[in-house]
């Protein structure tokens, strides 16, 4: 069986040898590490598979040892990931597909392995996607003043059907703390721009007033500073004074999908640490 | 011999036969034509190569003519620029000496069509290369008190060596309507960012703060608003958690050094047009 | 109404202002025009977008005098495209669906201006999504002996449903002659490695076993010779030695969807001229 | 003071526990640790950067006990690095000096951490930038019939001035097994394609042919087999129709400089290992 281990702790000396020679004592075969140290905070990432025969570990005694031995004297935060569990991901959309139909696609044809209890939209237009693909459909309009209301039953569709993490496929509503709380560092934005530049509303408009040569797409975690939140991925292209607002919009589809679904990919094979409103992204 | 010619007028039809059967009836051929329509400003570019044999223009009666029978008729902003013709680049630098080598190699190797009547700097720090490539250099340091004294200075050395066009080679001091009146659109700068993000100082530093995974470089002509005069050209390349910023200035040199030396051979080859703080970029 | 008019013929002085005056004296307003002289060989490209008022145009008689003047006097290849036209796209494919669902999903969302008159494959994996979109599945299977009765239905099919181009959307077949001299340069191909290098079966292995750094795709118009005919578009991504087989595989699924769909965009709008086995591709 | 350790062997449980914990008991702190495990041929490859207080280790010390308690066992190939050591590089060049100024201007702003004992060239084309950068110059001409005599000489210099490595910068001369057998994996070359399109003689010209849309350069350590040699970085950028072999020459020049100078710094920082004529590029 393979596991994935994620730490962060204060750097100190000699801690991947500890946590290796861990491993080993315990029949483990570290098969892929990665680390990283963050020198001006002086703290220590890494990023661990290892493989284990099955009958090598009893997975709860593992994890209490490791706590013992490894995660109190070192002060570690860590977290283990069977690797045969499916993450359970939902969609919000708004009206725009190209986002969901690309996530959709790369899920039926088994490129990306989550499950995807439901799909929620505050609009009805790409209902008929989901009937297409056999997912559930949620409509929760969002007026001013629903919103309290709306985000109440968000939050039970997605408890009630166990999610893991959200990704919003172009979802034009600001998410509340009232989610972010429950989902920290678990809800995927894709934003259109290579943020920092023309965050909020309308960056397309924005990009083609100022006259640039490239346009983007940000890929971030939500939190509460809109647009502001963890990069996860970003990505560019080229274009001209030749094209209007309009081609934006269109060559901007395709960096929306690609960034979405790279960073979404990322999050589900625990590539992805959170520290410091920044991520460190493993290879 | 060959002359590019620069146009922009209000858009109307038939404009572009006015044109080219005006260059055919001189016994010129049209080698390039490449026009740009901006529909929402209603604003026609045009910018068109053309070949004479030697005897069949006489330059000052074909502006005449064209003045007369087009310019004054559709209401063209024109130019015409002989193709013989070395413009006269001076070269402002401050103490990175990246962009300056890339420069001076380029111009030394012939790749740079341009005369460089001189080098100037706020420090003595790149004298040695100006000496290296045998360019006059002169040193005038710029304070808070003496800075309006500096720019008489610049001015005057400006004007002596009849420069046609300023490139600021990572001159870190800001320039002032005082030579920037004399020079509309006539001075290139390179800034270390993907504009409009991290505009000001320290762009590096503020893009490792905010964690990005791209950095970039932009050249735009200088104009009163601190980076935010019309874009030549841009590029990015992708940087991570493990890069830190001596990392993201290393690698931001290369960029800086190639947007601005394709920024200014697009000057060079009166490939840019500028309207509405944009810029317009023939192919 | 506006038309979109491709030209080529030996290049010529006068040429430009022949066609625009021409237009312009038709009522017509040439609101895009991009040339190209090929100065090797002395030919001459033109592409023309031009705006009639309803009335000022008959069609037919339009296209006789156009022949007439131009046409025959300057050796021209030439063809008109009225804008209010959806070409006919049939799609090949075999087992592979990533280029399937993203052209499907381009065509259901509005982005991608054509009619698909059906979907053909010589496996029965997609015939679901056929079915998921609502379009007609053909299942020809193709073996060694029963290729040339296959390419006699699917010839039948072709021009029952009176289709104007066909895209290979990773179909895993030769094209013969027989097919191919009835659509010249109206088949697309999307070949997986930045060609020519790589070209025949299994390019993704191939790449790994050089143990290159960038891994590309490339769509092209299918000639007889094998993954040689002309190029349309093309792009790569970065590779590095962590990456296995697979994972070329994935990242180049990305890209092999993007180019394909880019070139049959370049395709749909006639941006698109074939010459000497290259292209030609306005912007 | 920090050292480079680089090891490859065969794949087996327990390796990165060993060598970190052996580090770790020699009074090492693990600053940087890289691992890459080729799968299909079960070889393990690490680089590891470890610091040590001044008085920790004594070098000669170290190293015996690292070859009896690791490497003998673990049967690796492995080598340790001093930090404080510039490698020594000499740069051959023919008649193209893009890439010689812009290594020199590396190495004389400091971006460039190596020695430059001489430049050599088979004409004299580029002598006067050696005395611009005050670097020895060596012209040695090669003929057909001299080129036996030539290479007597290049070896010669090579190692009366104690050569570790060296860089061909645009040098037009096939290099023969008589100088890679003293220096194997330690000539960088550029050759201006993508590898493997475009092998051998004028790929710009090959490119051009072909009607690619995208022309690339390759960096890659010298083998016998010619431009087949393990590649270390390779980057691509656009072109179009509108671009003329020269066009492709001029764009080249910026990707070729690039490419090397990357490949350069990765090898004076340690960072590629060889193995089955591909590199492990560590980041």
């Amino acid at each position: 069986m393979r596991n994935t281990i994620l730490i962060h702790c204060p750097d100190q000396s000699g801690i991947i040898s500890a946590i290796t020679g861990f491993i080993h004592n315990k029949g483990g075969n570290v098969v892929y590490l990665d680390q990283h140290v963050d020198e001006e905070l002086g703290v220590f990432f890494m990023r661990l598979e290892s493989e284990f025969s099955k009958n090598a570990i009893v997975f709860s005694k593992f994890k209490e040892e490791f706590e013992l031995k490894l995660a109190i004297p070192y002060e570690m935060q860590w977290s283990i990931h069977p690797g045969n569990l499916k993450p359970r991901m939902a969609i919000f959309v708004s009206k725009y597909n190209h986002c969901l139909y690309d996530l959709l696609s790369r899920y039926k044809s088994g490129e990306l392995e989550v499950d995807i209890p439901f799909i929620l939209s505050n609009h009805e237009d790409t209902k008929h996607i989901a009937e297409q693909f056999e997912i559930p459909f949620y409509f929760i309009p969002v007026t001013k003043e629903s919103k309290g209301e709306a985000e109440m039953k968000q939050l039970e569709l997605l408890k009630s059907h166990k999610t893991d993490f959200i990704v919003l496929a172009r979802y034009m509503q600001i998410i509340s703390s009232k989610i972010i709380d429950h989902f920290p560092n678990k809800i995927i934005n894709i934003h259109h721009s290579f943020l920092p530049a023309f965050a909020g509303a309308k960056p397309y408009h924005a990009a083609f007033a100022r006259g640039v040569k490239i346009i983007g797409a940000t890929s971030h975690y939500v939190t509460e500073a809109l647009d502001a939140g963890p990069i996860i991925e970003q990505d560019v292209t080229m274009v001209s004074h030749s094209h209007r607002v309009k081609d934006f919009i269109a060559k901007g589809r395709d960096l929306e999908k690609i960034v979405l679904s790279r960073a979404v990919q990322l999050h589900v094979n625990r590539k992805t640490m959170v520290y410091n409103n920044k991520t460190v992204i493993f290879s």
